[in-house]
C-alpha cells in the first residue's frame, strides 16, 4: 500500500500525484469536555481524511491543527484553558496560502475536509480569494463531515438515543463514537460527566460569561456511544465524501 | 412619537439615550429573484430593527447596506448582476469601527439585527474582537431574524404551504411575505417565477457555475406569500428579540 | 418615473443598465450642532445622487452613511456623542469592494458622490487601487457636492450673508439650507446656537481637545439659511455634475 | 553649534533631548517638471525642519522621503518616470511606527512637517491611531509648510507675480523659490517650461490620462521664482510654526 | 508515563499544567531532495519538542506544519512541486494567535522549537508583538534545533565527514541522521542523489531559477548520515534546550 | 561627473536610465554605542550604493532610513531610546511599494543594498510578492554589505585584532571602521567604552531586559578601528557587489 500523507512522500512521489485529488484537512484546538482530548477535530478531519484518500486514490495534506475561535453555541467556548482561538484573518490567511500553493503546483481537485463548524465561513472565504485569484484553475470543494451524513444514518446512528441537534453534538454522541473507532486509547468514558443536554441559544451574546457552556464543557450526553456507531458514521461520511467528489471532480475519480 | 433612527436625532438627543438599547441593522445588496428587489435584506434588518426599537425603547443605526459575499447555498450568488459582494475583512472592519464607537461612546446595550446569513460569522469575529479591546465593557447580541421564530410561529406561516427549510427560504415565502407586509409597492408577484424547491447543497463548491442557483435567481417558491404572513412573522420576531434583550441586557428593557 | 435606486431594482432591471452611469453616494454619521440631524452627510449624498441620476438618466446605488473620522478642523470632531467614525482602512476596503464589484458587472460609469470631507483621500485611495486591479477598465469619478459648485453660485447663495470658506461650514449656512430644501422636518431651527464664526486652524494637533470645536458643536453661523438657498445649492450642483459626466462618460451621457 | 539632526547624534545625546520638540520630516519623491529634481518634497520638508528645530530648539529625525500617491489635481500625477507613489496603508504604518517609537521613548512633544499635501490624510490617521493606542501621552502637531503661511507673505512672495493657487503651485513659484533658497545647484532655471497655468479640476477621475497634467510635468509657471521669495517664505514659515509649537508645546518652547 | 502531547490532553489535564513550559513546534512543509519526505522539518521540531519535553516536564503544543516560504540559499525553493510557502503576515498572525492564547489561558513559560530556517524572523516578530500586547506577562523563548549545539558536538557527528556549513544542511548529513533516529522508515537511502555540495550564495536574486537549487533538491552530500549521528544530535540538542529553559524558566525547570 | 542620485535628477533625467541598474539602500536609525551616532545603518548603505553606482553606472533612490525591530543578539535592542523600531509589515509594504514603482517605470535591474540585519527576512518578502505580481518583469538582487566580503579581507580588516564574528559586530571595528572611512566627523573615538566581548546567545527570548545588551550599547570592541580599515572593506564590498551585479544583470553591467 502505498502512502497517502503528502508529508511522508518525496517530492517526486507528489509531483506524480498532480491528477489525484488532494485533501486538506483542518481541525481546531479546543476542549471536548472531560472524556475527549482537545485535538479532536483536528484528528477527525485526518482520519476521515486519510478514510476518503484511500477510498478515492487521493493524497492528504498536513492537518491544519488550529481553527477558528470555539463559540459557546458550538459546543466550545474561549473560556476554557486550552481552548486555542484563531482569528478570522489568520485562518482566510493560513488556508488562502495553502490553497495557492496547491494551485500553484498545478493541482486541480482539491477537497477541504472540515470537522470544526466555526471554521466554515473562513474556509470558503479563503477558497473564494484563490478562485478569484487563479481564475477558477482548481475546483475546490469544502464539506463538514457531518453535513453528507444521509438521513438514515443519522437516525441509525441514534438508535436507541436522542439525537440533540447538530448544535449541541460537541463531546457528544458522533465525536465520541468517531474517536472510540479512530482514537480508542484517547477515550476516558470512564470520565464522562453527563447532565443531560443544554439548551441551544437563537442568538449570540458577548461577552461570553462562565455558563454560557456547562462548566464540565459538555452541551449533550456521550451516553451510548460506540466505537460501532463511530464507524457508521466514518463509512458513510467516506462514502458520500467519495460521491460528491465524483460529482465535481470527474468520473475518473472514485 | 419620538423617532427611533439616530440619524434623525441631534446629537444631545442621541447623548440621551446611553441607557437605552441601540440597534444596528445589517442586510446585503443582492439579487433577490424576478419579484423582489435587491435591497430586501436591509430593508428587512431596518423595518424590524424599527419595530424592536419602538417595542422595547431603543435606538436604530443607520443601516450597513452592504453585506458578506451572497453564497448559491444561501440563495444568492455572486453571479448575477447587483449582487454586491463585501470581501470579510471588510465586514469585519465595518461591523468593528461602528461597534468600538457605540461603545466609546458610552453605550452599554447593542443589538445587531442581521438579515443576510451569510454576514454572520463576520459579525461575530468583529463583535469578539470589539469584547477583547473594551474589556467586554457593553453587552452586544447579534441574532438573525429567522433564529429566534417558536416553531409554532413557523407552523403557522407555513399553514397550507410546505417549509424547504432556511437554506433555500431566498425570496421565497418568508422574504417576499415580510416585503408584503413592510414595503408591498416593492413586491412584483406578477414577474413571479416559480420552479419549484432546489435541492439544498450539502457542500460547498468553486468555482460557482451559472446553473448552482437556478437562472430566474431563486431557491424555493414564494407562491402562499401574503402580507398576513410577514406581519405573524414580523410581530412575533419582534416579540423574541424583545425578550432576548430583556434576558441579556436587564429587566428594564423591553 | 422608473426609480432611480438600485436597491429598489430587481436584479433584471438593474442588469438592464448596465451602459447607464451608476453613483455611490457617500456620507458620514456625525454630530451636526444642535439644529441638525446626524445623517445629513449622508442624506446630502444621496439626495443629490438621486437629483443627478434623475438628470443624467443614472442608477442610484445604496448610500455609504459612515464615513471617515470627522476632524475638529472640518467641524465634526470625535468628542460628540454620534460621531462615529470609521478607521481609514476600513473606508478604504469598504468603498474598494462596491467598486469592485460594480466593475466586474459590467459597469464603466461610475460616479462617487461625497458629502463628507474627510472621506475624500480614502475614497480616491479606493479608486486608485481598484483602477489598477482592473487595469482601468471603468471610468470612475469623484467629487464632493461642494467642488464644483460655480463660485457665482456661492455668492448667489451667501447674498446677504458672509461665507466664512469651506472649512468652516459644517452645519452652517449651506448644510442648514440644503436640508432645508431636501428634509426639512428634520431641520430644527428654533434650537439654533449661533456664536458667530471660529477661527479655521492652520494646522491639525492631537489629542483634540473639548474646546477645538465649540461645544455646541457649530463652526459658523446658519442664521439665514433658507430652503431656496438650498435650491439654488442643489440645482448648480445637479447642473455641474450632469456637465463632468458628460465630459467623462462621453456625448450620451447627460 | 550642536546638531539638530538626530541621526547625527549618539543614543545619549537623543535621550538627553526628551523634552525638547522633536519634528519629524516628511516629503515624497515625485516628478518636479523639467527644472527642479524629484527629492523637492524632501528637501523641502527636511531644511524647514532643521531651521524650525533652530528655531525651537528641537531635534530633526530622518525624513521620510517616500509619501503618498501623488495625484494629477496636485500636480504630480503617476504617469511620470521617478514619481514613486506609496499605498495608503503604507504610508499609515510608516509613519505610525515612527510615531510610537518616539512616544515609547518618553517624547511628548511632536511636530510633523510635511511637504507633500497628498500625505496629509494618511498622516493624520496615523497620528490620531497612536493617539488612541497611546491615551493621549504626548501632543502631536502636523503641519504642510504652506497652511501656516500669513496671506500678507504670500502677497509679498508674489509681489509682481499672479499667485495661481496652492492647488497649482506644483514646481511652480513657491517650490522653485523654496529650492533656490535652500538648494540652488539643483534648480535649472535654464531648462524651464512655461506653458502659463492649468486649469484646477474640481473633481477626481481615473484612470489618470496623458494630458491630466501637461506633458512636461508643470501646472503652473515658475517664472519670477528667486532666492530671495525663497527666503521670505522659508522665515515666515519657521517663524509660523514656532508659534504653533509655542501655542501646543508650552511657553519653554520657542 | 503522562502523555506530553497537549492535543492527546482533557482540557482539565491541560489546566492542571499552568506551571509547567509549554512548547510550540514549528516546521515547513517542503521538498528534502529524494530521499526525504517533505514534512522533515514539521517532524524534527515535533520529536526534538516532545524529547524536550520529557526531560523538562513539559507539555507539547500541535505542531504548526506549514511554514515560511523555503528559499533556494536554505536549500528548498519554491520551483519544486510540495514545497508549501506561507506568506509572512500568515506566520506572523498564526504564531501571534497560537501565543496569545497561550498566555490568555495563563501559561508563563513557552518555548518556540523552530526547525524551519526561514519562519525564525516572523516567528520573532510575533513574539515581539503578544509581548508587546500583554505587557511582557509571558517568557517567550525561541530556538532553531541547530544553534544551541556544542560545536564539539557538531565536530563529533561530522567525524570522518565534512561540514558544509549550515546554510547548505538541507536534506543533508544532519536531516538525514535525524530522521534515520526518529522516523527511518521515512527515509530512502537507495534513492540518494549525491552530487558534491553546492555553493553558498551570499546574496538573494529574484525571480528563482531552476538550477538556482540543483535539480534532485539537495545541497549537500547526504553520504555518510546514520541513526547514531542523528541521536547524537537529537540529545545534545535536548541537554542544550533543557539548559535554556533553565536558564530562562528559572531553576524549578529542567 | 553626473550625479548618481535619483532624487537630484529631474524626471527626464530619471527616465533616461532605465536600462541601468537602479539601487535602493536601506538602513535603520538604531543606537550604536557611545561612540556612533544613530543613523549608520542609514549611512553605511547610502555610501556604499553611491559608490558601487558609480562603479556600474548606476542610479541610487534615496534611502529607507527606518528598518525593522533592532534585536539585542545583533547588537541593537529596543531599551535605547532612538532605536526606532518599524514593524515587520511596515517594512514588507514600504520595500513592496517602491519596487513595484521602480517595476512599474520599466527599471529591470534593481539592487537593495542592505545594511541592517535584521530587515532582511521583511525585505526578501517584499521581493517575492513583488516578482510574484509582476510575474518577474524585473531581476531584483538582494545583499547585505557585509556577505559578499572575501574572506581574505575580513582577515586583512581584522589584521592585528580579533574578529568576534558578525553577531556582534555591532559598532565594532567594522562599523566603526566604515564610519571613519565615510563620516570621521560623526565618530567620537574619545567616547569608546570597551568592555570586551559579549557572547553571542543561540537563541531568543522575550521580554528583553536590560542587560541583553551591555548598558553602553555595544557588543565587541572597536578598538583598533581606522579609516583605513574601513575603506578596505568600503572597496571590497564595491568591487563584490559591482560583480554580483555584472552576473545577474548581463555582461553591460560593471
Amino acid at each position: 500500500m502505498t502512502t497517502r500523507r503528502m508529508d511522508h512522500m518525496t517530492w517526486p512521489q507528489f509531483a506524480a500525484c498532480k491528477d489525484k485529488p488532494v485533501i486538506v484537512p483542518i481541525g481546531s484546538t479546543e476542549q471536548h469536555s472531560q472524556h475527549l482530548p482537545m485535538g479532536v477535530d483536528a484528528m477527525l478531519a485526518q482520519h476521515i481524511a486519510e478514510d476518503v484518500a484511500e477510498r478515492i486514490d487521493g493524497v492528504v495534506m498536513p492537518t491544519l491543527c488550529y481553527g477558528y475561535k470555539s463559540k459557546p453555541a458550538s459546543g466550545g467556548g474561549p473560556l476554557f484553558p486550552g481552548t486555542i482561538d484563531m482569528n478570522g484573518v489568520t485562518v482566510i490567511n493560513l488556508m488562502h496560502d495553502v490553497l495557492s500553493e496547491l494551485v500553484a503546483d498545478g493541482f486541480t481537485k482539491i477537497l477541504v475536509m472540515n470537522a470544526h463548524f466555526e471554521n466554515e465561513a473562513f474556509i470558503v472565504e479563503a477558497i473564494d480569494l484563490v478562485t478569484r485569484e487563479t481564475n477558477g484553475a482548481a475546483t475546490i470543494v469544502e464539506t463538514n463531515w457531518w453535513d453528507p451524513l444521509p438521513q438514515a444514518v443519522v437516525d441509525q446512528v441514534f438508535d436507541g438515543l436522542s439525537f440533540p441537534g447538530w448544535a449541541l453534538e460537541h463531546a457528544a454522541v458522533t465525536e465520541t463514537s468517531l474517536m472510540m473507532h479512530y482514537e480508542p486509547e484517547l477515550v476516558h468514558m470512564d470520565r464522562v460527566i453527563d447532565k443531560g443536554n443544554a439548551e441551544a441559544k437563537t442568538y449570540v451574546r458577548y461577552p461570553v460569561k462562565p455558563g454560557d457552556v456547562p462548566d464540565y464543557g459538555g452541551l449533550a450526553s456521550p451516553a451510548g456511544s460506540s466505537a460501532e456507531r463511530g464507524k457508521l458514521m466514518a463509512d458513510a461520511c467516506v462514502e458520500a465524501v467519495a460521491s460528491i467528489c465524483e460529482r465535481e471532480f470527474g468520473p475518473n475519480v472514485a
